[in-house]
């Protein structure tokens, strides 16, 4: 690699976008935050300053400066196949947040397009790099559980404040449960061939599913259950791995391990709230190994191609629930 | 009541029967074992012997024995209308094993039967009357986790020595599921309105599913996933309910907690390895239920309305599984 | 032997005489509870009655019936030396709860009176065939941490409702840490050297110690310290070894592991709240030891110098507080 | 305050001068590292160089540098006072590694010149800001757990791979134990009335005690055992705060909760190995703490009084051991 370090741009300043920000900024050796954008001024300012760069006008703009190598695109959903076209088209290489995009033609072009331009693009499927999920993954591939039987993933947002902050991407598949398609296929090494799903509606005025079931079977003959659903107590995140000689499980994480017994029972702390506190450390490493796998010229650890089945399995769910039945992969591939 | 004690007879001399004989024999108050029958005279021997009791050289000959006021049905399944007729036709109280019976008309049958005679009838969901279960049960109902919207039971055999163990007795659902979908109904509240299986085979030379995953809708809204199969680390039996304001859950109960850490990590021992040793004080406890719902003239907790609906939902998930769509429970009622 | 079934007879009707009447009634084979003698006769025909046995107007009585083998002396600490010289008299095994009394004196006249009647006679360590301590004990004994190190014994007692129940017999240590004296031997399996304590009263009104730390060094160099207390949780019975190559512990049982997660944390169910709830088993198995020790004619697995030993510690114990020093064991021998 | 960041310098650029150099340079909001001091002319070149600050050939070149306004004194033990003097003389602010020095007329000295320059001076017991132990100190003060009545440190460092690794610093207590002095104090809210100490030699050649109970009786009454060793599985960092009321205690932490079962048992993964692992946080926050103490104008959460008094328990185990027998304080100060 020509450069020394790695000049970074931001697309999108939002609350993930300023995580990633950060990292950038201090927590990924050989890599440097140069400048980020945002429609929002305010917000793209604001982020820019506190992590010491540049702003530019339009994400024009920063794909404009030669100084910048990569882009980190943290926009709303539904721009990220534009804005991967127009980083590949500059050559810059990109690492993308989730979901891929919403809809698998625009998902199509973008890959191509960056096929076409040779750039690394790494999806940010953050739970990847969390040592939990990985220690999981780890043991399932080198055989502790033998055969995987039966996946369960637990995943369950805190309820939100305002119901606005719950559906703005895509409805409740492609925003959250889309880590979960991810992570069915990352720990059984294996593609989804039908999706069945249940899904109702908890949280008061939201006018879709909410709360949901969905089970998968696996082209290697694994049952998965994934459950989603919004708590009162944090951020649930959990998975368990049964196999044909074993069984892996994880429970939450913890700010701390004190436990209280007192008269009433024992009692220990809520998990991590959020994505942010929970995650924090995993979203440094996507990074690190982002970086990595451009010095080195690999093939990132998390691919286009698995950003676009996350989404064709989120789109099967999709369709799965509105007419009650199982559907196939195959159905819309 | 007219008896200080009830005298009991037991139809049915195999592991569960034997076990049943014993705590009828030392662990129930105000109940004596007074005989026992079983086709094969050793084993029916062998269990009376070992109890201070008599034999019976038929089941009729131990209904005709007035100083039987109640027994304990632990035959094979789909003997089970059967004797239920049998008895209560015998004004026989009765408390009979798991499934109530495995065809719906003959269960139909019987509980009319039942009902005509006016005698108790207690079906064998000894789960209901384990500590973790109960706490469970307890909790929701009290309101501890709000509206109850999704509940995860976890239920697997330990893997058999031989296959022939397997699948004797009416395929998976109608043998091992059958505790689950009584457990879902018990923890929900709710009647089941639609299943869905998906299922693979794991033990070799079992032409049948033996580790699956059933979803179920409760007429509540509340969603369930039922995982089967079979372990090789003993019998793994854990509940979890998530509600709208709070989640409770259970782990498997070990036969102590002593946990070794030394250079490769730390270890634990494994769960108890199956329902002999995992579920001994429940099976005494809903024997003792029993006997107090006749002592009182009560309803027994677990009724037979309760045993046939857990057998609707079982041939429910068996039709999905041999279709491959969920199936309405109107459809089999 | 030359009985078919050992007959026994319990002296003493207070809470743990009846616990042992109950186990000998029905849950220890080849035993039966012959009668009963407590110098409160309500409190014996009490205890007789609900077990189908006799009652004696005194411990002699008892000691006369030749249909009697053996005796469970369950009567005050200070009563336990001149009960076992009459049944050692008397030609009777003896199981005989801890302390096994209260003076070296009379212990020793008592120990030699048996060894010259050849009786059996097992101190009532209950805790030895606990399945926690049992699994901690064998580990240690088969090298699984290596050489003992430090080890820490958790002992604390429910927070008596009324002060009248604390100080009845003996003190602190003869009552309480007599148990953990004994644990310590048993699972360092080396003997104390020299002894140090620190105390405090908390329970008010009691005008001894209630609270306290004590620490032993083993002839073999292992270090315990022995926390003892009164708790508003239940009882607190834990211990942990920490050797060269490992380390053993345990956690508290409780009744049930349902474990509940709301907005205001995780709260799991307090610990069995006594020794009859919490060490039921183990009284169980130890009687079943004891039996089976007489018919094998073998040396019993808790020894009368097992319990002279603790007895010796806990005086030194005492000596220590009381002088506010370590003191070696050869000063009190 | 004048300056907008804080120039830091670092005297020592060991191990845990390292770890100081690298919060300075990025995780310490306000500070920033202006340069680094060690006798080793290597070690502190490659400290500054890894975070882009400067080398001075001497602590006196660098507490000449008017762009430091506070230091890091991460040298030897017995080297600290001098260097608090020299530190304080030149008016810098001074964070210092424990313990404060070795000897109490050493360190009377170094106070005393501290107080007349007024600057501060914060000592580096890391674990008060841990989120383990300062959730219990929270919970205990907060009172949670009613009056403290018995604290239980275990404090055990992994074995080190050469022996030399041991004992370079003054022994066990004023090494390791000061540590749990300092917790005793914290967590108590009280002060160290008298010590006693028992202690053997497990590493073989070690001609010092490596393994030890001590017991502390604090002016409030509270008793306190404390377990040090070191073992085969990484860094054992526990505490248990037994009170009138309630019990708060803490678990080792661990790189991730993955636990794996299989027909052996269930198997969990090790703790932490040691403190730059476990503690690194802590050791972030406590800077953070300084840091701001000095904007404020504060008293520092660790002051030269508890690193003082931390020595005098130290110095009191080592004549407890050495005498055999319970050392008062008083005998001490």
């Amino acid at each position: 690699m020509a450069y020394s370090t790695l000049g970074f741009g931001l697309i999108g300043a939002g609350v993930i976008g300023r995580l990633h920000a950060q990292h950038l900024a201090s927590r990924v050796p050989s890599a440097r935050l140069v400048g980020v954008s945002d429609p929002l001024a305010d917000a793209a300012r604001s982020c820019a300053e506190s992590n010491s760069s540049m702003t530019y006008e339009s994400h024009r703009a920063l794909l404009a400066d030669s100084g910048i190598h990569a882009v980190v695109i943290a926009s709303p959903p539904d721009t990220h196949a534009g804005l991967i076209e127009d980083a590949a088209a500059a050559g810059k290489h990109i690492f993308c947040e989730k979901p891929i995009d919403c809809t698998l033609d625009k998902i199509d072009r973008a890959i191509a397009t960056v096929d076409r331009a040779g750039v690394k693009l790494q999806i940010g499927f953050n739970r990847r790099f969390d040592a939990n999920y990985k220690a999981v993954h780890d043991s399932v591939v080198s055989g502790k559980v033998g055969k995987p039987l039966i996946v369960h993933i637990i995943s369950r947002d805190p309820k939100p404040a305002t119901l606005s902050n719950t559906r703005s991407v895509g409805g409740l598949f492609l925003d959250m449960t889309i880590h979960d398609f991810d992570m069915a296929r990352y720990v059984t090494q294996s593609e989804v061939e039908s999706v069945h799903t249940i899904a109702s509606t908890m949280l008061e005025g939201c006018g879709e599913p909410d709360t949901a079931i969905v089970t998968l079977r696996m082209a290697n003959g694994a049952l998965v259950s994934i459950d989603n659903g919004h708590t009162t107590f944090g951020y649930d995140q959990r998975i368990e791995v049964f196999g044909s000689t074993g069984m892996i499980a994880t429970e939450n994480e913890k700010p701390h391990s004190a436990h209280l017994t007192d008269s009433s029972g024992s009692h220990a702390v809520l998990p991590w709230h959020f994505f942010i506190e929970r995650y924090a450390e995993s979203y440094a490493r996507e990074l690190r190994a982002f970086v990595e796998c451009i010095a080195r010229d690999t093939e990132p650890l998390v691919t286009a191609v698995d950003g676009r089945r996350a989404v064709v399995v989120a789109v099967a769910a999709q369709r799965s629930y509105d007419e009650s039945r199982p559907v196939s992969i195959s159905e819309v591939e």
